[in-house]
């Protein structure tokens, strides 16, 4: 029998991937034992409550209220409470004490991450958390480590199970928001309070966690413009599909070069972090990304384009994640040393929404006669927009009203400012009866 | 300006991937160092022909035909010549001189594997290889170090280019295998000499490197069930997509439970790699992987199903993963003590082609009369074989011959064994013509 050095590991939360966690490591003990070089003892589980029902059971004798005392002495804390608060302060103590640390805390690190990878710099410890995003596909260890000799340019990431669950079916099914929401509740992929995901915070938190480490940057949670999927319509989506494009709820990260006044570049490069409901050509891999699940796409300079695909969340999926950074920490301890400082070399500037430039699909309402054609393409081409394509539905007005008609835009490459300007133009357009929609295009 | 403790790199082999690695090194020494806490200095490159012509070009300086004595003081080397020798006499000098080392060498890990990782651990040197095995996608590293606390359980991987461009013409554009060879010859995708890619043993040297790494078990070269794509007609892919499916090269790694001879489970595992040409449904996630992209879709008790999407080949592709590696080694070096062993602590027993169980879909054509149906169905369920979903089209025989139909059978999970039995008692029997075809169908 081969004898390991053992590793005491303390769990923090006990919910659903807290469960999962504890029953792997209970379970799997030799295996991982095998992988890691050390034995992987599970010290205890602190809790809320001791009497809350659990699946799978974790034996009673592991359940503690006390966090606090658990984490003294463990070599390995893994964080899974969620939140704020508690989470920072235990986390901040564990690192103090000398502990590696493993969390799934995605509103955590968004919000005081640069707080907790100094204290871990700090003593030499470090904080893994491959579950934070995208639950088991891994995507935090390829940006960190196998794109590390390369420069990532873009991330187009589907990171929020429950609004592509409900885009999907408003896509497949043609329901709308509030049908689809309904059923995402009804099957568990939405919460009683869906605000987090359907408004898009926590895609927005995980936008900020993967340019953070994409760009070498501290991107702050408070930088990443943020829209959610409430005003998408069963309109939208109908129309997007006859037009050969999917609706998804996107977390873009780009790196972007910077101009002068005149438009040139400048050399030096900015990041941007927003996400926002967008239209994506059908025949993009993001656009098969059906149900619950999450893919990110990945550009980088070398690399060229990659995909990582997968489900999102869920119990054991994001436990598969934890067990791999605590074979990882495991066998850090093993070989000794510092952990690698989270890089932010670059600090490249943090830009606003206003800096980005994308394409975009604006649908109007416009009264159908002669010229109205030209009236509009002039708005557009005053603001130094430039059309890529127009159709035209011939409508029926209001009995009464004069006959309208629908025009389809897609634009190029236009900056969100240009854009603004020109829907706000529009929409006091006397030939303009209705701006319908406007919606971002990405992954062209 | 900060300063870094330099670590000394030598390149082995100048071909399109050491170029481009040469290049990025040479460009973004900065940027790469704060990466890794360390400078890298490329100190040579070592190639046979010091006049050849090389995209990007090589400073002539840091060009040698003297390998050895690169090696020699070298922190990290990066063997990237191909082939089983010298580059197996090099990387163990490399490693017993204490280096580190980054290759891509796909034949040499499937071939040599085991006697490099041995002698990496005997003196606690690491070696990297995340470009052997689908060009830029990071593969290796999710599988040893984000699923080391998963159990991996399936992998259906494309992981061959060349072949891939082909299948997906054949496809897309319908021509034969001999056009879209040419097309893949004439645009670069086919080597002169495309042997080693359609006759799949490119692809079976990255399914013995899987499968050796995500079982941890040694899966050596010749156990690798291999068939390349030469027999694949158009009318096969015809009539795949015509039923839903399409027909890609596959190199398949699976976990298999052991039966007794009465069929049940003994509660042991044996493992199996094998590559052929495959049927995979159309809503598969991999049926979307075009031309010469690669994709690995992995199947893993808690994470569920993932997939890893990108170029599978390309000189700055492969050079991408290489610089993740490099990345790795110096981030190593700087915090010192021994490398992981590649485990291998499972050692599963690895299984011939016999024991896979699958589906099949077999077309065969038949005299058409009363009956007929009954005693195919019958050749099936003599060996076990039951059958999904049987479908019929009348045909014409030739003048004066009996009229024939044709049958396409797709049957549920059966052995290899009993499906061979199968197929050749149909062959002998009067009733078939003609067996047409029988084909694998994964990923269901």
């Amino acid at each position: 029998m081969i004898e390991y050095r053992n590793l005491r590991v303390a769990l923090l939360g006990g919910g659903s991937v807290g469960a999962q966690v504890a029953s792997l490591l209970l379970q799997h003990g030799d295996e991982l034992a095998s992988r890691s070089g050390a034995g992987l003892e599970l010290v205890g589980v602190a809790v809320r409550n001791l009497d809350a029902e659990r699946t799978p059971a974790i034996p009673a004798h592991l359940l503690t209220t006390d966090a606090e005392s658990l984490i003294l002495g463990a070599d390995i804390v893994v964080e899974l409470m969620g939140g704020l608060e508690p989470a920072r302060t235990l986390i901040l103590q564990a690192i103090s004490s000398g502990a590696d640390v493993v969390t799934a805390n995605k509103a955590l690190l968004a919000t005081h991450g640069p707080e907790l990878f100094e204290a871990a710099e700090q003593v030499g410890a470090q904080l893994y958390y491959e579950a934070a995003v995208g639950g088991a596909i891994p995507i935090i260890r390829p940006l960190r480590d196998s794109l590390a000799g390369d420069r990532v340019t873009r991330i187009l990431g589907i990171v929020n199970g429950t609004t592509n669950f409900i885009l999907d079916k408003m896509d497949v099914a043609g329901d709308t928001l509030e049908q689809a929401l309904a059923t995402a509740t009804e099957l568990g992929y939405a919460e009683a309070d869906p605000t987090a995901d359907i408004e898009g915070y926590d895609a927005a938190q995980k936008a900020a966690i993967l340019a953070s480490l994409a760009f070498h940057t501290t991107v702050p949670l408070d930088s990443v413009h943020r829209e959610g999927i409430t005003s998408v319509t069963a309109e939208q989506v109908d129309a997007a599909r006859k037009s050969g494009y999917v609706v998804k709820l996107l977390a873009i990260c780009e790196r972007i070069a910077l101009q002068n006044e005149a438009g040139e570049s400048t050399g030096e490069f900015g990041v941007s972090a927003r996400v926002h409901p967008a239209l994506i050509p059908v025949a993009h891999p993001l656009a098969a990304v059906h149900g619950a699940n999450n893919a990110v796409f990945v550009q980088a300079e070398a690399a060229g384009s990659l995909m990582f695909y997968g489900a999102g969340a869920g119990g054991i999926e994001t436990a598969s994640a934890v067990l791999g950074d605590l074979v990882s920490a495991a066998r850090r301890h093993v070989i000794g040393g510092p952990g690698v400082a989270e890089s932010t070399h670059a600090n490249l500037p943090v830009l606003p929404i206003s800096n980005v430039r994308t394409r975009y699909q604006i649908t109007l309402t416009v009264v159908d006669e002669p010229g109205v054609l030209a009236t509009i393409a002039t708005v557009f081409s005053d603001q130094g927009v430039s059309l890529e394509a127009v159709s035209q539905t011939i409508g029926s007005g209001s009995e009464g009203a004069a006959p309208t008609a629908t025009l389809v835009i897609v634009t190029h490459e236009a900056s969100e400012s240009s854009l603004a300007t020109t829907v706000a133009t529009l929409g006091s357009n006397p030939v303009v009866a209705d701006v319908v929609s406007v919606l971002r295009v990405e992954g062209l």
